[in-house]
């Protein structure tokens, strides 16, 4: 098992209105093979899956049983700290719910968090010790 | 806000277990961005992170109380039904939980599952309609 992450499915409660948000209010294009009964994102290098979460439960064999904080949270890093205040302050306006006003972390970087419509944690994030490669994916050492 | 996301972060109970389990049991290598708080792999396209789940909850201002499934499932994609096989058997001799045995799927995939320390289920899985590009990520129309 090479070191690969190459799909994130949320499991969601209204498929028609994550679809929604994602396609309309973040303004993400659906890729050809997103159906009625799911939708795919082409997410940079990481494909984004969004799936009825009983459904999702039922295909990895686990009760749909679950509540509060999904202890998962989902990153999107920007090339400035005004670039966070930006993608905030637009998405305040489409009425998204901001989790986390935009500010400097003690860790040396500027952070925001919404809400997606399952309460799913986007951190909108400037992190001065990242850096990117040609095709926009973070590359590490 | 373009279409991509950049990083993902597992909320875990023990980051010392956490890490021992992606490092060793999965062989990856953690980057250097990693220190004694967080822990950083490139995972292709995308990074993952493991972080204490209390600190990522305050991290997004929300409560840390949660239970069950989480919603979210993380795949590895791929070329071919037999290197399911493969890495499901070489895993399972590791120890680690199978949450389900590759099989195929009604979409005309084949895959299975199996948990991290946290219980956080990574699909396993051969899709005949997905292709990957040239860094091995996956390429949707």
């Amino acid at each position: 098992m090479n070191q690969h992450l190459h799909l994130i499915t949320l499991g969601v409660g209204d498929l028609a209105v994550s679809r929604k948000f994602y396609a309309e209010t973040l303004g993400w294009k659906p890729s050809a093979a997103s159906s009625e009964n799911v939708v795919f994102f082409q997410a940079g290098g990481v494909v984004l899956g969004l799936y009825p979460r009983e459904k999702l439960a039922e295909d990895a064999q686990l009760s749909n049983r679950g509540s509060g904080f999904a202890g998962i949270t989902l990153a999107y890093n920007t090339l400035s700290e005004g670039e966070v205040d930006e993608i905030i302050a637009d998405l305040k306006a489409k009425g998204v719910t901001i989790l986390k006003e935009p500010q400097k972390i003690f860790w040396g970087g500027y952070s925001s968090y919404f809400a997606d419509p399952d309460g799913y944690a986007w951190e909108v994030a400037y992190n001065p010790f990242f850096a990117f490669n040609e095709q926009g994916n973070l590359k590490l050492d």
